[in-house]
């Protein structure tokens, strides 16, 4: 019988847990014929965002907003121009930016007060680092995203180097880029703005890894820390799969494996890591295959 | 023939060179009877100590000071209380700490200031972080030398930290050290006190060693700088050598070396460099080694 471990921290953050409940709340508070948008899909989980259309809640694609219009602001954030802009719409905007997120778009402008070149560590092209760089724009700063060594040139040109990170930032990539600002600059000031619940995550997977056969990562294929929990895990167990979704479970993973670790992105939510589960069981249970 | 290259940046940094100059003409302004000493070696080199006192310079060991004698703090620099109990004494005091080891004692007191827990990267019982810790003492500041990972644990019970290191320290430790801090701590800043000379000096030879076929370091034995220098090059190349003067060199080292690379210590005088290599070229001019 096959043993299934699921790693600790896997699944939902706080923050995404927090804006889904914020916008089932909203739609039970909007009357008969009033309207719910998230702007962009509220996490990276289409499953989880089709459950939620299923509730009123739908993600703003390419349709006309109307005063009166309920807009959720998903946990990533916005830079603040578009929340004011959706605010002279007369629309109802609830923001379910993660506090986690509101406190890097503080650390920028303190920061940005006490003189320094901001180096935001994180994906250029991710909502959270838009909306971020929007807040630091707001505060006259001025900065750069890191998303390589490479990209680190820019900042060694000042003296004075602030470095906050993308929440789901990889920490083992943020201590090489603040040990390299610290051997260049006169001055470096670090606000870790990594979230805990990223980091334990990551830790939980590469614990586990090692000591099972076979490892699955439940999470969306555009989903930045479901892709890092893969990379962090293949590196340690070659038998490491990335799915979305119970269905691409292939019988052939799990001949002769003795022990499955699960982790799940941040974006997961719980029933899909049990319906992972359950499929797992029944390839087990197969008679060609001898996990 | 033997091809002999000299690291760039290779032996007395700009503090130990200022140093040297400051005793030197101290001694000339003495009048006759007038004794001056250094308050221990002036560097870490006994044959420069030796080539002072023959100027009349004399390290400091069990004599008796007297009101009027000189008395010179050495580019290491000593604790603030040391140097006013100097002066209480009546001596003429010389003060030749390093520029980049005074702007060391400005930082940590600056650091403390802003709230900061102080950690001084570097080595435990050297003097100029004993100096270090008596400034920081004498600003009411807290903290904590780190001279390996474990030393560390310290600074994890604060949130705001603030890194500095001995100016002798070596860059890929004071990176490591600042990238666990920036993971660990909630506000970091650091204030890099490493002197260039250093950097330069290592970065030279690391990009010396690999190129020939012999190294030879040249400093104290119980030079810090010196040693760090020996163990940067002997990883890059098994065949390095770290001596402090040209009669330790053995000619079975150079046997078939067609490159002799050669760096030295920050306390190492250019004569002694001289001496070295003149002594490589006699021992390779020799019929039993094929250099």
């Amino acid at each position: 019988m096959v043993e299934i471990v699921i790693a600790e921290h896997a699944g939902f953050c706080f923050g995404v847990k927090r804006a889904v409940k914020l916008a089932e709340e909203s739609s039970k508070k909007v009357k008969e014929g009033g309207r719910v948008f998230t702007l962009g899909p509220i996490i990276h989980n289409p499953q989880e965002v089709n459950r939620l259309k299923s509730l009123g809640i739908e993600p703003l694609e390419n349709k006309e907003l109307k005063p009166g219009d309920t807009i959720i602001i998903r946990s990533h954030g916005i830079p603040p121009e578009k929340e004011q802009e959706l605010k002279e719409k007369g629309l109802n905007v609830v923001d379910a930016t993660c506090p986690y997120v509101k406190a890097v778009h503080e650390a920028v402008c303190k920061l940005t007060e006490e003189g320094y070149f901001i180096v935001l560590v994180g994906e250029k092209n991710h909502p959270e680092v838009i909306g971020t760089l929007g807040y630091l724009r707001a505060c006259n700063g001025k900065g750069t995203v890191v998303e390589t060594l490479d990209d680190l040139r820019e900042a060694f040109k000042y003296e004075k180097v602030g470095v906050v990170a993308q929440t789901t930032q990889n920490e083992e990539f943020f201590k090489k880029v603040v040990g390299e600002l610290a051997v260049w600059v006169k001055e470096l000031k670090v606000i870790n703005t990594i979230c805990n619940a990223t980091s334990l995550r990551q830790e939980a997977i590469r614990n586990l890894a090692p000591k099972v056969d076979v490892v699955i990562v439940i999470g969306g294929k555009n989903s930045g820390n479901t892709r890092r929990l893969y990379h962090i895990a293949k590196e340690l167990n070659p038998n490491t799969y990335h799915i979305e979704m119970e269905e691409e479970l292939k019988p052939e993973w799990f001949k002769n494996a003795k022990r499955v670790g699960i982790t799940a992105g941040a974006s997961t939510p719980d029933w899909i890591i049990e319906r992972v589960i359950n499929r797992i069981k029944e390839v087990c249970s197969e008679s060609l295959v001898y996990c």
